[in-house]
């Protein structure tokens, strides 16, 4: 009884999957709506999966060479001017300072919507020679983007993000680290957030306000849409040319440096949320689960039981596994329930009977599966389990993705395709009057452009024949 | 010449220490000035030293029950408003945005300047009973307060901190977390930032605005004057008044929750500069230095030198040592210059000589004393070596800080003291009127009031009797 009624707090994710996203976030704690519209509270059950995400992207970043620095959040609204098409994109989201220290400002300040402007402000003044090249930055901070709908993680005024901003002396390299970064946040969901991602460039209406070419990383969610969940930049010359980051190059001439940015946000946790959960909650991997293991005593009464609880979380924590004792005074069966809203990968249950014959009994949460395992060298087996459940989930989700993904050869099978609420793969002209229908006529946009051979010879929209034809990944899209 | 040339970029620690400190954090650039006045960028040498705070203090808040989360920068007016002294204490410096988005906001919000407020509205929402308490939380963030006065990282308009916000069922608990957290950085300061402190209570004066109690850690730097290096709070029930946070007790009555608060900001990495600095630069001390040792090859260009240097600098690096190889076109000599002005605790140079009798030469920078160590076991030596330096610093600190405290009696000779670029102990009789002539006659004030027995029996200011005596530190502050 007690179950059902815990789990009817979460709207069933088969008839409405927003409500369900909503009810997940809110329950399970992760995150709470702000005084002001449009903001969040990033609980401790949400932070901590962002401490995750941080802590192996940022060892990832500086394994790559990058160092972290931290540029102020206020920018001059002059400075945000200097780049056209940068200040066209962002200008009608910013938020404005004009008064501050009980004075109005002789020249109002934006809180960064992105930090582009001020870094390559500052970078201006630091490079003078091909010596100083290339200078690879990143900065974990916050951005505000004053949007119209919001959803927690998702979209929000504010959120936090890490942003990258490398500067370089040549062309091919700050290419190459634009598909690097895009590789290495591929490679990163595959591996930590066990999420596969299409990857490939964005088309000309989807590319980033100032930049030359935008590469995209787009995860399926559970309800067929597409969730963009991280971008890299290529600006070629355009903010080097329009903040004048100029260097002296070994033939004594002076040349504009070459740039890419690159980031990931808190959106991410939205995309964790909504690729791997289910009808109970959160399903989280254990790579980036604040908590991999709960011990739940179960017949707490008994002699002993919550003493064992106790030592087998002590054995699990001290092989560094994120473990968490729960000694409550609710009931198993509630516990049962909230850990599972909770997404906690694995459930250990301790009871009188299985320390008699020396076992726990152990649930894990991505596939529900329950069975013994000995206590004796359980440490070891939990971290077998943890692995496997990651890759597992990894699995499940490819498995998932790669079966809602279609071929389709003209609009009619592009509209069946998306009702299916599949991804569509369809041979694309690069023609924005196409790309313009994908969305009125059924919602959905170019995501990328997948790297792979066109399958037929006109494109999908316009039956026109061209030399420069192209895959293009249409869904519709949070 | 190369060397005298280089120490000359920054001022006489002697003659001018306000300009030495600003030679200092640009030249090393650990910072530089944004483009907004008082606004700063943290370069990443200077970021370096925050991670490796952060690092450290995150492990002893959560080694000690805390948790992280993340509450949104913008706070409407009218939250900030309700508490009446908090607000009047924090509406001088904010930075209201009025616009957003392309329209003018029905209500303005302010950039936090601390985050009581928000915090507070949460906890009202999120508290119903006894058993949600404790609940202590932490959040790492940017605050924004509109200065008038800044200089890098002692006073900026935005400064990057931490703040812990705690909740208790009763006051002994919330009373116990406000001098167990001051205790914690404490002893942070002494096992970390190898400097010595002065904690105890503040004045009513000096006290947070809001809080019913504020305790801050005094540090001493090098010109004699105190830096407020961290503070705490105790606000009794005042903000659970104004804010409605409580909670349902095991008697079944609801009652006000009990409050502390405390922090530690970027101005900490000042406080290293201050404490540690000298005629060359910056002394790092080990546990917080970006780079704990560099390696510098001398006669570069003999066979087998850049092989060997590279060879120790990755023994020293999978040794968990923060090392850096410098292979650079430039001098050894430059390159001796430019590691000592920016700190780094051990350099150790690879010869042709050296090698050939299985050694290396390196200068600590604490001292600057040379000597050489064999080549054999070098990470187990600079591991030793490092943690020697660590204990050094701190002793010297120390040992500075005693010979610069004295005993004031009276007025004339806090005079003196003070003169002398040293703190004194002065005994007062809590009367504001003294602690006003403190800062009149000398620009001193009332740093922390120590847990010692006063010295005399009359004030040292109004020589007046009084059954609360106590000993004040007074000082000069920044």
């Amino acid at each position: 009884m007690a179950d059902k009624q815990f789990v009817k707090e979460i709207a069933d994710i088969n008839v409405d999957f927003p409500q369900w996203y909503t009810d997940v976030v809110l329950k399970t704690q992760l995150v709470d709506y702000g005084p002001i519209k449009g903001t969040m509270v990033i609980r401790p059950y949400g932070y901590a999966i962002w401490e995750n995400i941080q802590k192996e992207l940022d060892a990832r970043f500086k394994a790559t060479g990058h160092q972290n620095a931290y540029f102020p959040m206020l920018i001059p609204q002059s400075l945000l001017n200097k780049e056209a098409e940068h200040v066209e994109g962002f200008a009608p989201e910013v938020a404005v300072v004009n008064v501050a220290g009980g004075e109005k400002l002789a020249e109002p300040c934006v809180i960064r919507p992105t930090s582009e402007t001020i870094i390559c402000s500052m970078y201006s003044k630091w490079i003078n020679s091909y010596r100083d090249l290339p200078l690879k930055l990143n900065q974990w901070a916050n951005v505000v983007r004053w949007e119209k709908t919001t959803r927690p993680f998702l979209r929000t005024s504010e959120f936090l993000w890490q942003e990258g901003h490398t500067i370089h002396a040549i062309r091919e390299e700050s290419l190459a680290e634009t598909l690097d970064m895009l590789h290495l946040y591929h490679d990163f969901a595959r591996d930590v957030l066990a999420m596969p991602t299409f990857i490939g460039q964005k088309s000309e209406k989807e590319k980033f306000a100032g930049a030359e070419a935008t590469y995209g990383m787009e995860a399926m969610m559970l309800d067929g849409k597409s969730l963009q969940a991280g971008t890299t930049h290529h600006f070629g010359q355009k903010f080097s040319k329009a903040y004048d980051i100029q260097f002296l190059d070994k033939d004594s001439k002076h040349k504009y440096v070459w740039q890419s940015s690159w980031g990931v946000s808190t959106r991410l946790i939205g995309a964790i949320i909504m690729a791997h959960g289910d009808q109970r909650g959160l399903v989280l991997p254990p790579k980036v689960a604040p908590i991999q293991t709960v011990v739940i005593p179960v017949a707490a009464h008994k002699a002993g039981v919550i003493e064992k609880a106790a030592e087998i979380a002590e054995v699990l924590k001290s092989c560094g596994i994120r473990v968490e004792l729960d000694v409550r005074d609710q009931s198993p069966g509630w516990k049962f329930n909230e850990w599972e809203m909770k997404g906690v990968p694995v459930r250990i249950e301790v009871g009188p009977r299985d320390i008699e014959q020396g076992v726990v009994t152990f649930s894990r949460r991505d596939t529900c599966e329950k069975a013994t395992m000995p206590i004796n060298g359980i440490a070891k087996s939990v971290a077998v389990l943890l692995d496997d459940i990651q890759t597992k989930m990894y699995e499940k989700s490819l498995a998932f993705r790669d079966s809602h993904v279609k071929l389709a050869h003209n609009m009619d099978e592009l509209g069946k395709v998306l009702d299916d609420k599949c991804f569509a793969k369809v041979v694309w002209d690069k023609n924005p009057a196409c790309e313009a229908l994908f969305k009125e006529k059924f919602q959905a946009t170019v995501r990328v452009m997948l790297d792979e051979k066109p399958f037929q010879n006109v494109c999908a929209c316009c039956g026109h024949k061209s030399d420069d034809l192209v895959v293009a990944l249409v869904a519709r899209a949070y």
